[in-house]
């Protein structure tokens, strides 16, 4: 269920996976692996960043895409009870998949 | 009820909601999430921001929209006994709904 | 009275607002409110930024213009016995009124 | 084995080798040098750095070259039990051989 | 008695006025506020701000004029017994008079 | 002999030269002098530094060139047994004869 | 004597100048200044700071110009016995004479 939130600028909202949902993906981090990075959803993507002529530049992730991301990268928001992150797409090191 | 300051450059002024009227929006956020972004709505946008052009760079959110914004963003400034928080434009990670 | 003083570049001279002169304006600053923004009159613009062609770029603020700014923005400096402070344009918040 | 995740932008997926695989490949970094840099294999490159116009830049590096990659440089990430390191190429400092 | 000494760049020689100088000019700094700016008077220009032609700027303030300088700008220098100030020209607040 | 690693973008390796090595030079930096920049043999050039066109610039040092830099600038590596230092060519000081 | 050095960009060779040579000069610098600037005499200019197009910026200052250093800038080279310090030409603060 994507949230009724749209992200500004190259901001980007995903849902960190459990770990039984990325074991079926094939990367597991295991519990005592604290500084890094894990996998997570993209469920919605931002308005795009502007460039110096005021036009959107597209994202290089789409929603649905799984991807690793910073265990502190971005800020934390809870949306009808689900806990989502919401980042910049330079936060994102990597597309799962 | 428009506050009576134009705020200057990409700044806006916006009005930090209460738990009770977040609740009708969807996006609750426990007492106990101190570091997580609240919803605002915004009550007044800026001058723009200028290119180098000295032309003013139009917003990407208007009056009346409800937005996200980190705890600690921006500025307090109490008007007509009504606290709200000045912050630029580039600090509000979402537009909600 | 304006004082005998030209601030250079984008710089600005405000004289800060005593609690009684706000109280008319309709924004109260309670005294407890130490890290808050304070109202301020400008007395005197600067000879203005310069942009690459060295061309001065024209202020948003305009003499007489109550602002609210951060209450440790800029320099104090003393003309005449009156206490003013200096400081750049891109630290005035709002323009009041 | 190259794993199943594509870098985003100029970052590079490599893989520290060990002290054995060192050996043959003349390079030796003994175990008492920490903060040495350390040689490592690259397995994957990113989607490419975008220039101002949004087009990628090429790599200087390709998949399968030896590089050399400072000790604490880019973040560690398990992948189907293999540990890797996500970098950018800037701070990759040579490639070996 | 202008020193004998061409500052570089957009820097500028001033000679910070004692107390009795700057009450005839009408600002007066008491001995206790000691982070205030301080008045000064400019004594040498310096060859100029290369602009990316190579291309001089010019000063806005000129040789004579009375400025005020923060307390602990620049960079202080003793030519034939007298106390001078070397500092840039971005770091004059204003000019008196 | 010319190690086997080529340095990526405006890097530079380096050896590092004994006090036996400099005397024959004429530059003697004396054992106590801690902080002092060192004499070095530049043994190879990177990739070259691209600029915005994605053209390589040229370096100003030359393989073989004796040059000063600083005591603590670089990353050590050991190939085949013998120390080198990988730089940047803006932290080398100057050429020396 | 010019040392056989020759530095690279926008650096500067000097040598500082004792207080007996400074005498002559004009500027008195007291040895209880610690942290006051120091006359040098310019002995060897850099290769020049290249500009985007890859061309050397021309030095303001002269092989031969007596100039005022801040006491801690550069770095101390020793070269057959005598100290000099090599700087980039924006550490100059001002030409003597």
């Amino acid at each position: 269920m994507k949230p009724n939130v749209k992200p500004l600028g190259d901001r980007i909202i995903v849902r960190r996976l459990e770990e039984a949902e990325v074991k079926k993906g094939g990367i597991i981090i295991p519990d005592t692996a604290k500084e890094k990075p894990l996998e997570a959803e993209v469920v919605a993507l931002g308005t795009g960043k502007k460039n110096d002529d005021g036009k959107a530049m597209p994202f290089e992730v789409k929603e649905g895409n799984r991807v690793l991301i910073g265990k502190y990268s971005g800020t934390e928001v809870t949306i009808s009870d689900v806990e989502y992150t919401i980042l910049r797409e330079e936060d994102i090191l990597a597309i799962v998949g």
